[in-house]
C-alpha cells in the first residue's frame, strides 16, 4: 500500500522500496524537508478536506477551489507520496540509470466496473506492462483524468482506491497528474490517461523484429478472460459465465523470465491487450519479417471463456488480455522460459504455442484441432470496442 | 532552442535529425539498425499508405488492421522519427541527466481549432511549459488520442501536422502514443493527452514554497489572451475582437531566464494556464504561508482583451494564457529577471506585478487601479469551462 510515509527518504535518495508496506508503520526516518512538505499538506488538508457535492461538476475542472479540494480530498489522499504532493507543474524524478523506458496508453473501457477489476487498476497495470515488456523496470506512473459532468464522486473514489492498490503491488508511484471535466454527453463517466517511465536496469534491447526464423513463441497463461469478461458484464447478452479481468501487473513475471533466459536468448515480449493473441503474432510476423505458425489445441482457453467466445462468434485468439505475456524466444531456451513463467502464480500455465518460421514471411498460420491451417490475419472491424 | 541534434546520445545512433526537415532529405549518416527500422515502416507504407475513411469509426480502435494503417497514415507520417518508428510497447530513452521531470495534461478543449491554435499545439506547448517551468529540459512527449466515432480524419491530420511543427518549434520528439475511439456521444471530436519527459541540465530546484516576503512576481507578458480567443471562438456570443491565442512553447524564454538569474535568486515559475495569474498567485501564497500584494495596473493585459472580459464580465487575471510565464524571484535580481524575458519576442512585455509580503500569510491582495485593495481569491466555480 502506497503511502507517504513509507516513501519518506531524504532528498528523493531511495525511490527503492516497494510501496506495499501498511499504511499505519512510520519506521522511516523524515528530513526536514519532506516534512516541511507533510506539514503544508497537512494544513492544506485541515482547510478542504472533502468533496460536498456528490457529483462531479463542471467546477471539479475550473483549477480553482474545487479543483484543489477534488485533488486533496480524493487524489493526494489515494496517491499520496513526496514527490506528487508539492503539486509543483512537473514531478521531479531521481532516475537510477540513463536509459529509460516511456509509454501511454489511454484507457476508456465500458462498463468502468467489471468482475476482476475496474478502469483504476486496468490503467495502472496497462502502463506497468507496456514498460515492463521492454525489459524495462517501471517506476513512475503520470494519471490524466477526463471526467464526465455528473459522475459520482465515490466512483472516481472507488477507482483511485483501486489505482493505489494496483501502483503499490506493482511497485510504482504515481507521481503526477491531471484533471479535466467536460459537459455531460461529451464523455463517458470517467477517461483515464496513464503514462508510465521505467529505467533499464538490465542491458536488454527486445523488440518483435528481433524474431527469427525457429523461435518459440510462448503465452503465459489462458487468453481472452478480460475481453470476454468486459463484453458480459455490459449485460447486453443473455450470456451468463464465471469470468474475471485477468488484468494484473506482469513485472513480477517478467523479471523472472529475463533471470532465467539470457538476451539474446529472448527476443522480445508483448502483453496482449487489443487485438489479443492474434495482433501480436502478426506484428510478430511483419516485423521480422517471417512466418508464424501457431497450434489452436496448444493456446490454453479458460473453458468458460471459449464457450462465451463461441456464443459471440469471436475466435479468442482475438480477445483481449490483460496480464498475459506473449514472449519469442530462442527456441533452446524454450523449456526454460516455460519454467521460468511457470514458477509465478500469473504464469502457472504458460505454454509454447508456436514457432516462427521461415516460410510465408509475413503471415500468421493456425494448425487448427482438426488437422487443417488457416490463417489468422489482422483484426478488421472492432467486434470488442471499448475493451479497454 | 533544443533540438533533437543536442540529445544525441547513446547506441540509438543518430536521432539527430530536425523532426522539420522534409522526408526526403537525408543529410545525416543511418546507422545499420536505424536503416533496418526505416526500411521495414518503409515497406509496412507500401501497403497500407493511407486512410480511406473520410471520418473515424470504431474500427480505428480495435487494435488491428484499420488501427495500424491510422497510425502508420497519419501518427507516424507526422511525427516520424527513429524512437517512436519501431512502435514497441514503449520508446526507449537516452537521458543525458540523472534527473529527470515528469508531468501530465488532457487537453478538451472546445473548439479544436481557434485564432493562433489548435489542440494540437495546445497539447504539445502546455506539456512543454509544465516540464520548463520546473527547470528542466523538456525532451520526449507521448500522445493519447481519445476520439470520437465520426471524427473526421481530415482534422485529425490538421491537428497532428499542428502537434509536429510545435514539436519542432519546442525541440521535443513525440515518442510514444496511444489512440483510442469511443462512439458518437461519448467525446466531443477529439481529447488529447501528452505527458512529458525533460532532464535537468542545470542543478535547480525551483517551487513556489520558496517563495519569500520581498520577493518580486513577474509575468512575461499580456494576460488572458488564450481563455478569451477560445470564449470568442466559441461563437455564443455575440462580441468580435482581434484576439488571438497566445499558445507558444516557453522554454526557450526560460532557458534565458536560468542563464541571467541564478538559483536560488529565482524561487519559481509556473504557466498561467486554467485559472489564470490569480490562481497562481493563491498557489504562491498558500504553498509559502506568505501574502502576495500586486498592483493592477502593472498586470499586463491587451485592450482587446480587456474590453472583452468587461463585456463578459471576468476579471482577466482568472483567465488563462497558454504562452505566459509567472516568475517569483528575489528582488534583488527582479530587474535583471524582467530585462532577460524582454530580450526574447515572447517576453517583450515582461513586468513585475507585485510582491510577496509578510503580512496576510495565505492572502493574494489587489491594489486597484483607484487605490483600494482588494481581495482575489481562488476561483469558485468555472466561467471558462474546457478552456485547454
Amino acid at each position: 500500500m502506497t503511502t507517504l510515509r513509507d516513501h519518506d527518504h531524504g532528498d528523493h535518495g531511495d525511490h527503492g522500496e516497494r510501496p506495499e508496506e501498511p499504511a499505519g508503520r512510520r519506521t522511516l526516518p523524515v528530513s526536514d524537508r519532506e516534512q516541511q512538505v507533510l506539514d503544508r499538506i497537512d494544513r492544506a488538508r485541515r482547510r478542504a478536506p472533502r468533496v460536498r457535492e456528490d457529483r462531479i461538476t463542471m467546477s471539479h475542472g475550473s483549477g480553482g477551489k474545487a479543483t484543489h479540494t477534488l485533488i486533496e480530498a480524493v487524489f493526494l489522499s489515494a496517491f499520496r507520496n513526496p514527490l506528487l504532493d508539492p503539486l509543483e507543474d512537473a514531478a521531479d524524478l531521481r532516475l537510477p540509470a540513463a536509459r529509460a523506458a516511456f509509454t501511454t496508453d489511454s484507457y476508456v473501457v465500458s462498463p468502468l466496473f467489471f468482475p476482476g477489476g475496474d478502469i483504476g487498476d486496468l490503467a495502472v497495470n496497462g502502463t506497468v506492462n507496456d514498460l515492463s515488456v521492454t525489459g524495462a523496470t517501471p517506476l513512475y506512473l503520470s494519471a490524466g483524468f477526463i471526467l464526465e459532468e455528473g459522475f459520482p464522486v465515490a466512483d472516481l473514489v472507488r477507482l483511485t482506491e483501486s489505482m493505489r492498490k494496483a501502483a503499490a503491488e506493482a511497485g510504482v508511484r504515481i507521481v503526477t497528474g491531471d484533471t479535466k471535466v467536460v459537459q455531460r454527453g461529451k464523455a463517458d463517466g470517467c477517461y483515464i490517461n496513464t503514462a508510465g517511465v521505467g529505467v533499464f536496469e538490465r542491458d536488454v534491447t527486445l523488440g518483435v523484429a528481433r524474431s527469427r526464423p525457429g523461435d518459440a513463441i510462448i503465452v503465459s497463461g489462458p487468453v481472452g478472460d478480460h475481453g470476454i469478461t468486459i463484453m458480459l458484464a455490459r449485460g447486453e447478452l443473455d450470456i451468463e459465465a464465471d469470468v474475471r479481468s485477468d488484468t494484473a501487473p506482469l513485472n513480477g513475471l517478467i523479471a523472472g523470465l529475463l533471470d532465467a533466459v539470457p538476451v539474446p536468448g529472448l527476443r522480445a515480449m508483448r502483453d496482449a491487450t487489443r487485438g489479443g493473441v492474434a495482433t501480436i503474432l502478426n506484428e510478430i510476423a511483419t516485423a521480422a519479417q517471417a512466418g508464424v505458425l501457431v497450434s489452436e489445441g496448444d493456446i490454453p482457453v479458460r473453458d468458460e471463456v471459449r464457450g462465451a467466445s463461441e456464443l459471440l462468434g469471436i475466435d479468442p485468439m482475438y480477445v483481449a488480455c490483460e496480464g498475459r505475456l506473449v514472449a519469442v524466444v530462442d527456441d533452446a531456451y524454450a523449456d526454460h522460459a516455460v519454467a521460468a513463467l511457470r514458477a509465478q502464480p500469473l504464469g502457472e500455465q504458460a505454454a509454447v504455442i508456436g514457432h516462427v518460421t521461415a516460410e510465408q514471411p509475413g503471415i500468421v498460420r493456425l494448425k487448427t484441432a482438426f488437422g487443417g491451417t488457416r490463417i489468422v490475419d489482422m483484426l478488421v472491424g472492432d467486434p470488442l470496442p471499448r475493451i479497454c
